[in-house]
């Protein structure tokens, strides 16, 4: 007899979110105050223009006003920083996602330092990183934030449980590994360099995909009962976790799409209705 | 027949970097900058004026100087803050430490970040740790530099080994955690809540013993060849690792005293150094 598996459906939590935030808008909007989120797209890439358009949508659908700004994949760092700091000096702009990867000739890391800790709405910066790694970050990095709250939302115990996060990105696989070690869990982390990949991954309670390639966590890999988590979302809705073999062994899977995907944006929504009540408080 | 154990002599590889620091503090003094240490002491801990008192006399013995700035017990987040202020716009101050722990009634957060980045030579600030965890760091945590400088020194692989480490304390286990990360090992960290400690512990090819309890790492927790870094340091010159029963299994280990300690001075001393520097460049 197969034991059950729970599908962990992230577009039921994300709808939770999103429902939490429909009051807050309303309240916002009783001081005149519109939420606003602005996504900054450099270049022509069509999977990050896939991406910012979902936001832009997303925020729509729930009052909250989306700007889209798009500039040439031959944009500069120094055009683009004067981009995020016009959206940095705009009262009405809350938050500001810059959305990566950026045409190679720009220097990424200080794209992202340009923007206001207080617009900070995906914790790129390196100030928000570490808010988030000492447990201190009003706006954690979306996709580490939403896999945590999945997780809560469906009451999956991370205290004491070993989590293996394969990927150490400055986005991803580093923040989660941190946030879950604020959770209590003991936290492996691996990468490209890691000596018997399989074998460490077959230690996680919780294991969480973060490594951007299709379908590479391979079901043997995955230990009796644990949670999968697969943050990976590759071109042609396909995760990093190869769903049909993982979930033989797992207790417990997110799937690629509706698993981590609309509960970041939905995240990146709540970062942003934040970001708004926070000017007025 | 016993294996040969590599004792990673501290005091060798601290002799080793302030070797590296004589001709730069000559010509820095050509110039007419004489490196300047501040340290801060806040209360009547014995084993913080210990520490304190052997920086000082670190910095004294190779021509640096230092300032020792001691305020009482009761001092408020505030009135410490000030203080940090002053050696913060003080020109001939190009480093500071906050020794710590500080008294309870004290935010020790909030007093760490008061640390100019440029002279936060321990790297204390979020802004610092986040660009340590990024590998963009002027000045990491001193001692966490200090375990990569002495597996350096001796030649340790670090890439490809599963490093285990014991603590996650923001200026330790997690510094440490994510340099080892950037330098690709696969990296377990462990704390208290960790389930069957023991058993993590044995994955590792590389311990890093950072929980502050005498003597906690036992022999059997230490699989056979790997190595060992105690960067404990409590009351009496005793280490986190039980030495004489972690050697057996151990092919190397780093004794308490003159393990990690006198690495993490001389790296104090460096950084201040290259604050230094870095003012007249």
């Amino acid at each position: 007899m197969k034991a059950e598996k729970l599908i962990l459906d992230g577009n039921r939590v994300a709808a939770d979110i999103k429902e939490t935030l429909v009051g807050k808008i309303h309240r916002l909007s009783e001081k005149g105050i519109v939420p606003c989120l602005a996504t900054i797209l450099v270049g022509d890439d069509p999977s990050s223009a896939t991406y910012v358009r979902m936001k832009g949508n997303a925020c729509k659908r729930l009052g909250i006003q989306s700007i889209r700004v798009h500039l040439p994949k031959d944009t500069s760092t120094h055009e683009l920083i004067a981009a995020i700091n016009q959206l940095n000096d705009d009262p009405n702009v809350h938050g500001i996602l810059l959305q990566h990867p950026v045409p190679h000739q720009i220097d990424e890391r200080a794209a992202f330092e340009a923007i206001s800790i207080n617009k900070d709405v995906d914790g790129v910066t390196t100030l928000g990183f570490a808010q988030n790694a000492f447990g201190l970050a009003d706006f954690p990095s979306c996709t580490p934030a939403a896999i945590v709250t999945i997780l809560d939302y469906y009451n999956i115990p991370i205290e004491g449980k070993h989590a293996v996060v394969i990927g150490r990105s400055p986005i991803l696989g580093k923040p989660v590994s941190l946030m879950l070690l604020n959770r209590n869990a003991t936290v492996t982390t691996c990468h490209s360099k890691t000596t018997s990949l399989e074998d460490v991954v077959r230690l996680g309670d919780i294991v969480v995909a973060a490594v951007g390639k299709p379908k590479f966590v391979q079901g043997d890999w995955i230990k009796p009962g644990a949670i999968v988590v697969d943050a990976g979302y590759n071109d042609g809705n396909i995760g990093d976790v190869d769903y049909d073999a993982c979930i033989t062994n797992a207790s417990a899977i997110t799937p690629v799409p509706a698993g981590v995907g609309p509960v970041t944006i939905a995240t990146l929504l709540k970062h942003t209705v934040k970001a708004a009540e926070k000017l007025t408080s």
